[in-house]
């Protein structure tokens, strides 16, 4: 399907050496960070926003400027199915009205969730593949740039779910996610470096589902990362910045 | 007792801009690390090695060389009783017996290492804050110099301690160490910045130990950091060195 589209730019702004371009793929809607002065981009940072968010979310996108800025990355981040600027299913908002009203009446959220996540991520797994095909056709990217992907909560179940299905994604940082049977399946198929965020102190994201979901990741280089508080508000200074630097620019033959 | 010592210095090297220089207080050996232009020394790392190893091990060597040369810290390392060229007591050889009668009969040996390492604490951390008394007495170092602790398993033990008997420490990173009920209420009483490494695979050393460890520090900035293997080796990217540059360089009134 999205593999017949090509990508669209819609805008283009530049500030502080960062050129930032809205884009469209078929209908889905997303934004790229790159480099304003380089020829040859660098690797390429997919950027997954949480749930109920977008892509120009203001805290993806100061982490996109500033991967740009230090590392010389490409970023792109996409809105996920019936997010940001996308049309929500009645299905979606049959979800989200049950989350909302097991929220109010103080139950368990995870698994509704974890479900919800779940139904999107099938969406948005072959629109991340596509996105990624439509920029590797891109003259300034080459189709063997390395790619990363990092995002929590939503984006991190369908961050995990597409490292799964597309060997492309050679790097991940993911977390604050339910770590339910089938994603700790995906997660036990993955054998590139990840480091997983666990908020130590999250009201809705139980300890030991991170764990578990840590544990299960078939990689021999990952870490586990968790610090106090919820996954609302998570430190910059917990976020490894050099990660990505270690993995994606270290280029081996 | 040590506090009636002053610090004598034995040796001086000098290579890649650290200086290096072995020294004695009263009867414990010890080694600084300086940057070799500097006229006034920056923040003061202390460094402690592991159980059955010294303060010239190469791992530790490594680690005090790159803190100073990145950074510009002054590091300290001391051997603990009864290791490098310290005599070993009859009483800790008895400890060593039993250690590895234990593990020769493939029984666990986290809680006799624990008792071991909490008797051989009792004397490391006087021993460290004289260590700190004599340092801060150095002209190059002033007496508000900020100071931070860094080591696993034996060093932790006496880290942890250290930190919850000496305010002076503001900052540590521990980990490698079984969570005694004495160890968890040390912990509970500090409040400055930690991050806690966990070896995953460790088999000596129970992940729910790790687990409880970083949840009694009572900080509100502490990092737990897990990640595969044991503590026999950990991997350098696994250690963030930035830890130490945010805490002790930071310096706000």
């Amino acid at each position: 399907m999205y593999t017949t589209h090509s990508l669209q730019f819609t805008s283009a702004t530049a500030s502080d050496g960062v050129l930032e371009r809205d884009f469209t793929l078929g209908d889905v809607p997303g934004v790229l960070w790159s480099p304003e002065a380089a020829r040859a981009a660098g690797p390429l940072l997919l950027m997954g926003h949480g749930g109920g968010l977008h892509a120009r979310h203001p805290g993806l996108v100061g982490r996109a400027r500033a991967a740009v800025s230090r590392h010389g990355f490409t970023v792109a981040a996409i809105d996920a199915p019936g997010h940001g600027d996308r049309a929500r299913s009645a299905e979606d908002q049959a979800w989200i009205d049950a989350m909302l009203r097991a929220r109010d009446a103080g139950e368990p959220i995870a698994g509704i969730v974890s479900e919800f996540n779940a139904s999107l991520a099938e969406g948005a797994v072959p629109e991340w593949r596509a996105t990624i095909d439509a920029l590797q056709a891109l003259p300034e990217l080459d189709s063997d740039t390395r790619i990363g992907f990092q995002g929590m909560t939503l984006a991190s179940e369908i961050g995990i779910r597409l490292a799964a299905a597309d060997s492309r994604v050679s790097a991940g940082i993911f977390g604050g996610v339910f770590a339910s049977e089938a994603l700790l399946a995906a997660a036990a198929t993955i054998t590139v470096p990840v480091e997983i965020l666990l908020p130590w102190d999250d009201p809705e994201l139980d300890r030991e589902s991170g764990l578990a979901l840590f544990d299960a990741f078939a990689s021999k280089d990952k870490t586990l990362h968790a610090f106090p508080g919820s996954h609302f508000r998570v430190p910059e200074t917990q976020i490894d910045t050099g990660f990505f630097a270690r993995h994606l620019l270290n280029l081996t033959a």
